[in-house]
């Protein structure tokens, strides 16, 4: 490669570093910015050296926010008794397209031992005094429905006991749409043991 | 998505314009460079803004070069009487890995008039100009193997019928390590009519 120049080399380079993007993807990303006009790399760069400028934790739900406190967590017009746990920031975006009112916290992560995250390294810490503080009625406990994600809604729930009148989980089941001929066995499974009057 | 910070909406969206990476791939990259050190996003817009600073075609060959003339066509143990043309400077690099040690010509594009690729638009008319001026004795046409490749093949032939003693293009047939069994029919017909006397 060192035929290329060496600035071309970088940003294949550094491409390569991102998840899912192989030396080949790498290669074929930097000549398309390199085939396009001069203005394309140069927003994508300074997007990118933007990206974590000025760029806070919202005291309340940790949220990633501009400012003190999110706009969720300002929004007065929101059920503010009801908290929303979720592990990363991008779930609270697809969840305000849900239309659920109410507030989250976002932990940051999972609990998982191999990759080193145990309760401190989440933000565990600020969803109990949150509980303590304010008047919550309820948690919705909203992780994955992995290994990781269960161990954390299990140890939340421990943490919290006595300290919140409700702590709840997301509701597994049928996805809409679900064929259930290929639903696998503990969706359906689950989606029995969870069935609802009509 | 108004709910994200504008600089995360920005990245998300500068991502989402590269080829092969969908909305969902770009907010996976941006929350990957968010949750990693402040250094990785800084790296890779540092790079992206300077990946086209000083960047040449060489007047020779018309690879991407730091210099008025690339370091291939400016080393003299180098084979300056076969010229190998390609699409793309990354083919140049491919074809480096395998020994080649004749000179190049990088077309930078393939004639594709439903793209608005033209003669005019690649740098053919240079090659063309190389043909005559030095002395030639092989041009060899290493365009892709698709419909674009072979209509560009022979344009150039064409062009260049009587300058070059010598116009070849590269051997078709089966890739090392091919199974016949696996084998298209038209590789197998090339491999058949280009068979070689052991």
């Amino acid at each position: 490669m060192s035929l290329l120049p060496s600035q071309i080399q970088k940003a294949v380079e550094e491409f390569s570093k991102l998840p899912g993007i192989g030396p080949k993807s790498a290669e074929r990303l930097t000549f398309h910015l390199l085939r396009s006009s001069k203005a394309q790399p140069e927003t994508l760069g300074k997007a990118l050296l933007a990206l974590k400028t000025d760029l806070k934790y919202c005291d309340q739900c940790q949220m990633i926010t501009l400012d003190k406190r999110c706009r969720i967590c300002s929004d007065s017009s929101r059920d503010s008794k009801i908290i929303l746990v979720v592990e990363e920031p991008l779930e609270v975006v697809a969840f305000e397209k849900s239309g659920y009112k109410g507030l989250y916290h976002v932990l940051h992560g999972v609990l998982s031992p191999i990759d080193g995250m145990g309760p401190e390294q989440l933000k565990l810490k600020e969803l109990i005094d949150r509980c303590k503080k304010d008047e919550i009625s309820e948690v919705i406990i909203a992780t994955n429905l992995d290994v990781e994600g269960e161990a954390t809604a299990a140890y939340i729930k421990q943490q919290l006991h006595g300290k919140v009148p409700s702590i709840t989980r997301l509701a597994h089941g049928l996805p809409m749409g679900a064929d259930i001929e290929f639903a696998d066995q503990t969706t359906l499974k689950e989606a029995i043991s969870g069935r609802r009057t009509l």
